[in-house]
């Protein structure tokens, strides 16, 4: 029997939990969730209903993993513990200064209802948390970095469009080369935000706007990009299109660190990602959590979980044994 | 209140464990057993005890986690079944295709007993092995590759030091690069042995022999050899000591895959390790499981495991709540 999972609001990151379900054959996608019309809403897979959320305590005994899709800001404070009421569910719940308030909400009402939640799921927070923590219990003695990019980032690129005479803008985040190679040398370097990351900026402005100005603005604004090197160019709308539709993203964990009788032996741990597109990457990942939300529930398991919490083993379809003997 | 710690076999790895346990404060060395004359035998660690392995059952209740540190092919096979019947164990099996008989034995010894064991943990299998199958979860649409070096690879060291006429000799195993980049350029290349590693020698020849007909066993030397570009250098015994004392290791887990409705968009995780002391790295990763092993123990598991089924946060001396707000 497959696992019946439900969908609850339908972006990017929604569309990619549809695209993975397919990719795993043990899961099944039930229903697909929206605010909007259902009836003026279509999907990517025939067969499969689309249900305003008001219709979703129907559904409390066809879905078993209920995997939500919303943003940090607004949608997941309320819908990750209202829906863990009445199923597993799996968000990517990113405000990282919320998160302890965020799983105790989720943690009591997924317990008291007998269900798992896994919060926080996804690449950053996700694999690269797990990678922080498996690299720093091996190098007690040593230092974490992590370097995002080269990738687009959604909250940056809303930053330029806000600016005024800017039509459309796309920020990347670029790991600087030096830094990079400095850490990897393990030469544990001090590093400030401006020597870790590059900013590229590519703006459309609208006809007539003063692209000065808007480059000082972009330049100056802080917490987005006074604290970096940012650079901007100015180009086409069609160029925009052209060359700038994907959600590329990615990024490196490294931890080096020394061990020994006089610490003389350095070593270096390092994950990273190259990713074409950020909302797929993260809905592969969430789908596989998913999985071990149901199985951890099947197991008498409930409330809250994040990723340092589930054993690896549940992730895959496959038995311990296979897993043994495969991939060991 | 620490967690008591046994390192039983006291060689490269027996000495790794004991410098690691000194990274880790919730842990305590409390004694090293060994099968030669314990009088004869000088450890690093001050006040620490030093016992013939035939004493160990008066340990019974004074060690919480016994670290197996002897080899695969002898040792493991009787020892860890037997100290699972008296200590929560950890060792680093690493004959694979004997991983399903071991793991069959250690499970029933320990299971009978109330411990906790787990087998095969390290870099490979272990960390290695952890990424190959996070990666392929994630990816279920894709190919895993495994690049071992640049290292020493002491099978292969030995295989060449048993030849007539080499007096010492060090293999190196180093991954080509052109296989590397094709792999992380999401080609999922079809890769033989040959294609993925080059074998360097170093020997030194015993006085008068016959450096040609050396050269020739080594690489006509079936499996070790014979399916890969080998390169032989003849050195000094002086230049051995000085160039190739280190115990270097490390390697990649590199997996491609496709997302996306029409599988247009790839994707690299990449995961990689630069050692300077195999068996000191190995030797780290062992003390984050004797942890878990213990606290498994603790909440009243019992049986064997690996490293698949072990929730990350049980490696960490950190609480959940600290591995949230540090980590995630």
């Amino acid at each position: 029997m497959s696992i019946r999972v439900g969908i609850y609001g339908y972006g990017n990151l929604g569309r990619g939990i549809e695209s993975a379900i397919k990719q795993n054959p043990d899961m099944e996608l039930v229903c697909v969730f929206t605010r909007r019309d259902p009836e003026k809403l279509t999907i990517a897979t025939e067969g499969v209903k689309v249900c305003h959320v008001d219709k979703v305590t129907d559904y409390k005994d066809r879905i078993d993993v209920m995997i939500l899709c919303g943003g940090s800001a607004k949608d997941l404070p309320t819908q990750t513990p209202d829906l863990a009421k009445m199923f597993c569910v799996v968000d990517s719940f990113d405000t990282h200064a919320k998160i302890p308030e965020h799983f105790a909400r989720v943690d009591s009402a997924a317990a008291q209802h007998g269900n798992v939640a896994i919060i926080s799921c996804g690449w950053d927070p996700g694999m690269f948390s797990l990678n922080r923590l498996y690299a720093e219990v091996i190098l007690p003695e040593g230092k974490n970095y992590t370097f995002w990019g080269k990738g687009v980032s959604q909250g940056h690129s809303d930053a330029v469009r806000r600016i005024e005479g800017v039509a459309d803008a796309r920020q990347y985040t670029i790991p600087k080369t030096d830094a990079l190679n400095s850490v990897r040398n393990a030469e544990e370097p001090l590093l400030t935000a401006r020597d870790m990351h590059l900013r590229e900026c590519f703006v459309v402005a609208k006809e007539g706007a003063d692209l000065e100005r808007i480059e000082k603005e972009i330049k100056e604004m802080p917490d987005y990009f006074a604290d970096y090197d940012t650079i901007v160019h100015f180009i086409s709308s069609e160029e925009m299109k052209r060359d700038h539709s994907g959600i590329p993203h990615g990024g490196f964990v490294i931890r080096t660190g020394a061990t020994g009788a006089d610490s003389s032996n350095n070593h270096v741990i390092e994950y990273s990602l190259k990713l074409d597109s950020n909302p797929e990457f993260t809905a592969s990942v969430i789908c596989a959590f998913a999985r071990a939300a149901y199985k951890l529930q099947k197991k008498g398991e409930l409330g809250c979980k994040t990723v340092f919490d589930i054993p690896p083993s549940l992730l895959s379809p496959k038995s311990p044994e296979e897993l043994r003997k495969e991939l060991l």
